[in-house]
């Protein structure tokens, strides 16, 4: 495979930057990303790898340019706020489309950046009517390659999910799979854990069950009340979750099984 | 309070070398642990201390002095091993007492030490029954203070459990409260997690629900199968066991609220 | 010492909130932090604690207000907007008086936030010259509890140090002692440092020598160059920073000996 | 490169299980690393490689062998002792040919494992001499492949050193760069640090500035003796060398411009 698919490389001039291969053995998959330079259409390097490869690859020429998000977030601003000041200042290649809240909390924030903030309240709209409304705001914009749920504190439905399969990503601010669901931080001090930690998942249509991108900890002790960790846990979570959306951004991400191989 | 103990320390001329102390607002609770040195009854300390403090509080005086203790084990020897060479060299301030395994693999490693190997086999024999053989073989002791079960794979019933209450310390293989029982590194590999980690704890009656004592992570990836994941952890059940014992014999710890406080 | 203390809280009618006490065997120092309520003026608790101590007792009696905060700063803005949202969203309770830098860069960006933005350009200036601009700004100030070094890249002369003693807080980009001086990243590469981090401490005379308040790391491997590695490092100097800043402004640091005893 | 190589193993019928590769940028250096199943004599496949990839390339071909090494230690039983557990229950696929020390000390525990020990005091030997008599007694055994430092406290000649050239393996017990040369756990105390380490490492002429192989830390604060921190540390010292040593031991580990590159 490593052979048929460098050969392609080799032959249409493209010159390997970046290699990465991981071999599944158990599930009997080969994972391959590869960074060139040269000078061919994508389409065309696409329909040649596609050829020389088994059928059934999953194949994706991709060609190096920002990717366009929007945010959504609810009222807290430390992990909207480390985005925006990222973003600010080149760290994170992206566009941000858009800001959208169920509350206008943010908005004062968000307008320092220039950047747009669309107020959706939910107020007494069923979650299908309050999605259809954030939805319709969505296909406003062109094509958006990844929503980022920014501390976005209502659960998605599985239509909504199924839309941007693999493009939502959120910041669950616990080391999952524990502490699933509401407040993990006061999970954990009943629990009396002495670690804490955030997770970045894409969402699927299981809660906080999506593919696991990164995550991060953080030590604990009896001192802390479930408020302190909170407040302890949001250097964890803006870390980790910038960390996800860098790697997404950079097409280094590739899921199956319910699982990531990152290169 | 702390003006009532430290008084009493005075007035004793008893020198404070360390003190710590704890305020639990949310339940009301006060923990204090003192390091003292001067002259005087172990029972006399206690009595005054009794008399000075409100009733209902939970005072314990002990003089230093090595901890016994019974480790017990199956098959895998990376954990005992690692207490065994402690022990040699005199990192662990206890009395290795006895080894009691239900198999007998780990007798020459043990044997090596000059330590006592007891091969307690489950057989055919029922939980309660095994558990008795080892009962019998514990009461044979003089009094223990703690069982460590270093990989010790058979859960223990409520009555093994309640006799050595707060006194039974488990290594789990996962970062509780995730992958509670069998196998937590397949599990682990399953839901694909970024960071594995072992968790110290005291056991009570529900399976890997006592109080947690000490816990640390490793960072994975999604080239390591669930078996590399297992060896990989190896290290960190280890560090975190002998953590755990380490506080436990120099009774730094408050269990309450199935939690713990520590100094 | 603590019956001295602890007597003198009880007989004023203050009630211990939190109390934290070390000994210091080697130098033979006792230190002790309480946090108390109760209804007393703060210059008579100290002279009572002044009669109760021993002589050369250094006490220092605190009421709970927010501190005030100058930020200096060069061109970087990853420290300084972390900063800024921290502040924005009320984590950090500090006002910030003033951003200072050499530079008009990240106006823009502190003036977002309606803080004063102050541009002292260098130019041909002696490093005494420019550093009389900046005591002159600072002294037009009431009473600045702390100066923030956020990434400021110039070295300070001893006489403006001497004037902030233990009060400006520097992030270094680097492990200390490791590293000190320019480009650590570049140093760390050159070294092949599997593990990179970030310092914050006090400044005093010697360059990167002040007494030490957070630290943290990350690991890094063959494949980062040190420009990537010097972007890795960014999440970690702002976290470290920020929880060094968070120690100072609550109090929480005791400095001798060129060291830190935080409580 | 990947190509030719690739082109290489699919025409030899040589499956490749694991493939790594890296292209160092700034040097403009490639390294590969491929694990190939298949029937083919060592010399012919490197011979062969040797043909296909351009002078001056540095080719190794490895058939998987258990290592043999030799452990030099002197007085501390830690880092040696998790070695013998860890060879003792097949963690480390090495053959231990004999363990030397300069004092008689850990004789007992070595021998426990069957394992050869050999004194060799250095009493009122030069270096040089002392050296020679280790020199005369490594010939003896077959070829060794790698010789590890278990806290082996003394520092080894020029001389002694080329013969091994990457092939001697220590631990030094501080976070390097930090803290070279003697009792770094008294210099990280003094310099009032907030986390410790450990760095094992390639030995090479210059004290503890060989290639490093891998690090990590322990966090560590006000309350630590220079002797505490010394018996915390031990943890990271013996799972950091362990961890070197499996590296080095699986063929894991291209060392080039007093770096490592570690796949």
């Amino acid at each position: 495979m490593v052979y048929k698919i460098s050969k392609l490389f080799f032959e249409n001039d493209l010159n390997i930057e970046k290699n990465d291969e991981f071999v599944d053995q158990e599930n009997d998959k080969f994972f391959m990303r590869s960074e060139v330079r040269g000078r061919i259409e994508q389409e065309e390097l696409a329909k040649k790898l596609q050829e020389a490869l088994p059928k059934g690859a999953n194949i994706r020429v991709i060609a190096p340019k920002k990717k366009k998000i929007v945010v959504m977030a609810t009222k807290e601003s430390h992990v909207l706020g480390d985005i925006l000041i990222r973003h600010y200042d080149g760290e994170l290649p992206v566009d941000i489309v858009a800001v959208i809240s169920n509350y206008d909390i943010l908005r004062p924030l968000v307008e320092k950046f220039g950047i747009d903030y669309f107020h959706v309240p939910h107020g007494e709209l069923s979650r299908s009517e309050h999605e259809a409304k954030i939805l319709q705001l969505l296909e406003m914009f062109e094509r958006i390659d990844y929503i980022v749920l920014a501390k976005y504190m209502r659960i998605l439905t599985p239509e909504f999910v199924s839309r941007y399969e693999n493009r939502i990503i959120n910041i669950h601010h616990s080391f999952l799979p524990a502490f699933i669901g509401a407040n993990p931080y006061k999970q954990a001090y009943d629990r009396g854990v002495k670690i804490i930690g955030a997770t970045a998942h894409f969402v699927n249509n299981n809660l906080d069950e999506g593919p696991i991108i990164a995550q991060d900890v953080l030590p604990v002790d009896h001192t802390l009340s479930w408020q302190e960790m909170r407040k302890a846990g949001r250097d964890v979570e803006k870390v980790v979750l910038a960390r996800a959306l860098k790697l997404a951004v950079e097409d280094r991400i590739f899921v199956y099984a319910n699982k990531t191989v990152i290169f």
